[in-house]
């Protein structure tokens, strides 16, 4: 057992949207970038693992917010890791205003896959990474749903380009959130208070892959898809804006 | 007369590109970034400004680097103002890196315009918000160049979407850049090893704004020209990739 890593943000002018308060995407990225280095601090980070061939892969995330932080402010991310099974590997987050009150909660499912068989990596070997690192905390709010099938027919397309890839090459997830919002009525992000975001990630997209993003209005939710070329749901992300 | 001003930045992931070095944007947006604390510092910022109902806008800015910098890497940006005229200010910056050695340079002409008018502030505002502030260091490079129309037939569409746009409602200098990297081969933004990027901003894009980008490549360097739905310029770029 060992204790949550704690990492400081700030909302810098890059991370805000027009609202002058952190835009949803900005606030993915943190909290995966607070992973990024908590995984890397304890030994098992992408540097590590892409030595023998190996990485972290996510396979579904849900963010809770009770606001959006405003431009310059800064908050606290407490990150753990309380259990894992024998596909994947739950980390946990809390974010913190500088009163102490939580204003966020986040839960990140990640695979470990074997690059050169494309498949999941040993059991025994996800069980050494995590030994010594678990802490006995439960997560923070519900686990990342999972998302039905989006029916409807694509309302966008859009090829993969230059500035939506990471450095394997494929979309990043802060670029699959924008998209979404860049669908929204910007009203409704004007007027966003809270949001919860979870995302389901099936098959990543390349460089120049073309893209289908279909939406469907839920009960309170928006349901969005992005598909293949050939059909293939490669990302489902749900947004609840409160 | 006083000193330059000095800033510290490090290349965050969210900074780099596929390559894992800063991007031709992020680069950029660091340097306007850095142009906006030194402003706020001396109390001409966006801030006070905007008390007066009045800003600074960028007309005219060039970058140069001999060396994208990698994740992770630290620089210092020197910024100061040596001289202004009747309508523009210019402002210069250095990049130097850990060892000492100059990476880039950059030079930004800025109008003061009256928002209620539409129309350039009063000459002595400008001179007031000078005072004490100029530097004797000459411009660290060739001034930002005037770029001639790109007479080409558009090669892309893009309407202005939410993840676009900056605090005014105007789409942000760093997605101006970014869509015309997009346009470039990606073998291109692979083997890049310095650049010079010069840019004309003659009117603003609004959320909604349908714009049509174009591109002529010309001897050494690529030209792109947004242009409204109307067929006005907004805004040139061009590109020298070496």
């Amino acid at each position: 057992m060992t204790e949550k890593s704690i990492f400081r943000y700030k909302v810098d002018p890059r991370r805000v949207d027009f609202t002058e308060r952190a835009s949803i995407s900005s606030m993915c990225d943190i909290i995966l970038e607070a992973a990024g280095e908590d995984a890397y601090k304890r030994g098992f980070g992408i540097d590590v693992l892409a030595e023998r061939n190996l990485g972290w892969v996510l396979s579904r995330m849900c963010v809770e917010l009770d606001y959006m932080p405003a431009e310059y402010s800064e908050f606290t991310i407490h990150t753990w890791i309380r259990d894992y099974n024998r596909l994947a590997s739950t980390r946990n987050f809390t974010l913190t205003d500088d009163e102490g009150r939580m204003f966020g909660r986040a839960v990140s499912q990640w695979c470990m896959l074997d690059f050169s068989t494309r498949m999941p990596a040993d059991v025994n070997l996800l069980a050494r990474m995590h030994e010594g690192v678990m802490v006995d905390a439960p997560s923070p709010c519900e686990r990342p749903r999972r998302i039905a099938a989006v029916g409807s027919e694509p309302t966008a397309k859009h090829r993969v380009v230059y500035s939506d890839i990471d450095f394997n090459r494929h979309m990043n997830t802060m670029r699959y959130i924008d998209m979404v919002c860049d669908l929204l009525p910007i009203d409704e992000l004007e007027q966003l208070n809270a949001v919860r975001v979870d995302m389901n990630f099936m098959r990543e997209s390349r460089y120049g892959d073309v893209l289908s993003l279909c939406v469907d209005r839920r009960d309170d939710a928006c349901a969005f898809e992005y598909r293949s070329g050939e059909g293939e749901a490669l990302c489902r992300i749900s947004l609840e804006l409160r």
